[in-house]
């Protein structure tokens, strides 16, 4: 135990605090420090140090992991903030595990402000390591998270930063990410990319079910789970969905602030979002009606509301369509992250393992990911078992959305999806063969 | 006087009324039907005759308007409904005028079902008409109507159908459109994308100026309508946006049809609305929330709930963001708009005429629509007097999508029309030439 770092933590938050009490029972001795007093308290009874600044708490401490909220946050605490900030207070050749999800372009700025020979902090012997995780509270609490770091060479290589990294992240989830400062942030953004869009499919999903007459119960949950139209956010956030939305696991403001870098990080880069744009507008009416702080398994509101009558739609016939609506958004979404990840140039193979395992997971982008790359890289797509084209896709999510204009219900995504796969297709009327489903992408590419 | 023909008019809603009675005054003997009670006694009060089911008022009559709210409605009152319909109790040769707006598909097929000799009508000698209208109940009852008129061409010359049809429309805004029965339809469609797109435009442009601290008032009203955000629908729905939604003269439910008209077809006919599927969508929105009844200047509610402090940009710079969010939509729905015609076979010269002279016009439309019509043809695009490119739209939009994210204000249609010009750009990379603002409609064709 004895050769485990002294660590700062800064930033105790849902997963900051399970993080760090995670490292105390690792052996670590780890000094806390958050504005809210009552988590401090919290924190030293489950074993940990406490201080009142984060100067205070890195004082002599090799490694510091800062896991507040935002990138702004992340400023204060480090570089400017009115409390006695971290960076300078650092002893010599020490590292920073900046784990909190920030936009690629705010990290490279930090790296730039730390080593700035004319800037507040200049201290360019820092190892700024960038390290945006993924998982939830449980698996932040279990040393089971999915970590994606990306820095220069020196930090990287870095013993002290392997060790708290490993002892972190689940070792098969942890990603080191060729690119440098950014690369690991952009990592994450591609990942909220399927997270953001199938936060809201679910919503969209599970409502359109609801005004098909199909009960918003754990057997209409479990038929959609066991469909293609699977995804990992939708069996977690599912079983909220169905029982009041409770208990409160991730709030609607979260998946709101991944968006913003997602589509604000797109315009720096040159790139289209159409699919996570809709997502992040339907969520900025939800703050505006103030659902912000609700659990995000509460979207279904903004879909169940006013219904009438439940359409006239066997149960059968409606579960088909309902899939078919996911089985759409989520060839969509797959694409549009897959897409994002290679116009900022990250390791596609790497990002699609990382995707596939983590909260970002769908069947859709399991099936079709592969191809996906293969359609990006200008390579022939590897044939697939099933003869599952993009006209297929196109079709059945038509009827999907044909059959919601029928009773007025609002389908953003599955709309948007079908807008793109059927640009796609206008494009591709030229081609001598049916494009595969993967095709879609070349909407962005 | 004696010269005008005995007409049947059915359907006396808020546009039919004023047609029926101004039809009366120019010294037309007409027969009205409609299942509401008290229409047909102020129809009467107004000088006109009445009937008490659509074979009784057509009996006799060689020329019958229809001017029904839907399909359905069209295809009861014509052919199969409850109520004697009128079809078959028509007297040889007589000529129906379908005004209502209904899908392009449905109208082929009322051709087809009423000359079947199989069919319920079998009365191929009936010469239909499909020439749905644009213009609002004060137009409609000065005889100004937009007319967007296609047939066979024995229907299209036939004398009566002309003279009924002149004394409608305004004589600059009566169009006989090539393309037979259908292209009426589809013309008036194709107008009402630019319609949907601009009445929420309206909204949202005007929702994001409170959001910037502008006063939901004249000024800030007058500022927009004097700028090359203009559009007609924001002139018209504008007052009733800063005056409490009131009085109530086009209610949601009226856009939410045609939206829905606009989206099937384009599904039928393999066409993309990226565009127009936001506004549907935002819409059922409003409609689940029971806003349908009401104007649809009060689409401004969805915008502006929940805004809290204004965000902090002087009044010049909001006034700049705000336009140039009209603009960017705008011009996005004009490319969709005209991409939309040229996909089904309509006359671009014609329908650019049309749009820019009615309900849908826009400055946008008669800046860059000459140049989207001329890439529509694969043409050099007409020299510009103002050097607005792509990338300068794109610019400017993206600094007012940005500057709304800041206060997680949604702006769905000007984020749309961003990722729209995003992908042209991204596709249009290879060009060595700077693309101008009508390449946008690339994305679709």
């Amino acid at each position: 135990m004895s050769s485990k770092p002294e660590v700062a933590f800064i930033g105790l938050g849902a997963m900051g605090f399970g993080m760090a009490t995670h490292l105390v029972k690792q052996g670590y001795s780890v000094t806390g420090f958050d504005v809210w007093a009552p988590t401090l308290a919290r924190f030293a009874e489950a074993g940990g140090k406490t201080a009142s600044t984060p100067a205070a708490a890195v004082e002599g401490k090799p490694v510091c992991v800062c896991m507040v909220a935002t990138a702004q946050q992340a400023q204060a605490v480090l570089v400017d903030g009115n409390l006695a900030p971290a960076a300078k207070a650092l002893p010599q050749n020490a590292v920073i595990l900046l784990c909190s999800t920030v936009p690629c372009g705010y990290v490279q700025q930090l790296a730039k402000t730390l080593a700035d020979p004319q800037g507040p902090v200049r201290r360019p012997d820092l190892l700024l390591v960038d390290c945006p995780v993924s998982g939830g509270a449980t698996r932040a609490a279990d040393g089971t998270l999915s970590i994606m770091a990306g820095a220069a060479p020196a930090a990287l290589e870095n013993e002290l930063a392997k060790t708290v990294l490993g002892d972190l992240a689940d070792p098969a989830k942890l990603y080191f990410v060729a690119g440098g400062i950014g690369a690991g942030s952009n990592t994450k953004m591609v990942h909220q990319v399927l997270a953001a869009n199938q936060i809201l499919s679910g919503p969209e999903a599970m409502g359109l079910a609801v005004r098909f007459g199909l009960p918003a119960d754990a057997t209409t949950l479990d038929a959609l789970l066991k469909s293609p139209g699977f995804s990992w956010m939708f069996g977690h956030r599912g079983p909220r969905m169905i029982s009041g939305y409770q208990p409160l696991a991730s709030a609607v403001n979260i998946i709101v602030k991944d968006t913003a870098i997602i589509t604000s990080e797109a315009r720096r880069a040159g790139f289209a979002t159409p699919m996570t744009s809709v997502v992040e507008n339907v969520l900025y009416t939800a703050v505006s009606r103030g659902f912000g702080g609700d659990d995000d398994s509460s979207l279904l509101r903004l879909y169940t509301e006013g219904a009438g009558t439940p359409a006239n739609v066997d149960k059968e016939t409606a579960l088909k369509l309902v899939v078919d609506l996911l089985k759409g958004i989520h060839l969509a979404s797959a694409a549009e992250s897959l897409a994002f990840a290679h116009h900022v140039g990250l390791d596609l193979d790497l990002i699609l393992d990382l995707c596939i395992h983590a909260a970002g997971g769908s069947t859709m982008l399991e099936v079709h990911g592969p191809s996906i790359v293969a359609v990006l890289r200008g390579q022939q797509p590897p044939a697939l078992a099933e003869t599952e084209t993009l006209a297929t896709v196109y079709e059945n999510l038509a009827a999907a959305v044909d059959a919601a204009q029928q009773i007025k219900a609002p389908v953003y995504l599955g709309a948007q999806a079908l807008n793109l796969l059927r640009l796609t297709l206008n494009h591709a009327k030229a081609s001598p063969t049916s494009p595969p489903a993967a095709a879609v992408v070349r909407v962005w590419a």
